[in-house]
């Protein structure tokens, strides 16, 4: 009984660690890619990844975004949307709205120059993405992919709150 | 010719479309994760990541780090490093020393009282990260570390600057 209670701890020392290991690792291979990213899109294109988001999030969004909504959908940053739009608007490549659904609130579309300067980093970008995970093979791509989908799934359960 | 060209085209497509949904999906798995600890945090400890990211970095390297390695080494966040350490000083958490190796500058440690609080935060943390995971099975867990470890390699070598 002893010795069972005793596999038991140690066994759940291990799932313990397999869990924190791995979520230290994710996050390290995040960093490690957002760091390049950061540093890439500085180097060949003068802009910053909160600017790069934000311009990506309207983007896929042609009917445009209401500030709430789209520093919910930034993926890499909390920073200061507000002070972002401004600066993308003084430089033409994004542009206030008054919201059709609500006239005393705004949305933000990308201009026409937006959409062309963000399509050329976008390729850029696209390009560098794939050079980061040539490490692993398609198969290994295609199995990662469903375990983070997996993942995924299990976060946002019910489970997990 | 013509055939193979396009078929050749289609299959850089979608590598090409493979490598963005998948970054796109660690991005995602790995911000839903951040966003339930920062939530947790909040409600169970009236504290931050930044906050709780710091005191783990110093957890880990008894013998202090300096301003510039601690900022670093942060894990979550790109926060005001200098800020967060005034604040922790005030609640007697960490203390500043004179960096014995260099008298000019500074390096920041525990203290007794912050390591005790950090010990308690870190089981509960522990708990959380994996219930995470719990979605997937011990082998997919082991899977995924193999995969992500792949992908740390391929980023830390040369040719990917």
């Amino acid at each position: 009984m002893k010795t069972l209670e005793k596999d038991l701890e140690t066994r759940l020392a291990e799932d313990h660690h397999q869990a924190i290991r791995l979520w230290l690792r994710m996050l390290t291979c995040t960093n490690l890619i957002t760091g390049k990213i950061r540093r890439r899109l500085r180097q060949a294109f003068r802009t910053t990844l909160p600017r790069f988001d934000l311009l990506a999030q309207l983007e896929r969004h042609p009917e445009g975004l209401r500030m709430g909504e789209l520093s919910r959908r930034m993926m890499v940053t909390t920073g200061n949307v507000t002070g972002i739009t401004d600066q993308l608007e003084a430089e033409g490549l994004v542009r206030r709205e008054v919201d059709p659904n609500d006239r005393r609130s705004y949305i933000v579309k990308l201009t026409p120059e937006g959409r062309r300067a963000f399509g050329e980093m976008a390729r850029v970008h696209e390009g560098w993405v794939i050079e980061f995970f040539e490490g692993l093979s398609p198969e290994e791509k295609e199995t990662l992919y469903a375990l983070l989908g997996k993942l995924k799934r299990h976060l946002n359960s019910k489970e997990v709150q």
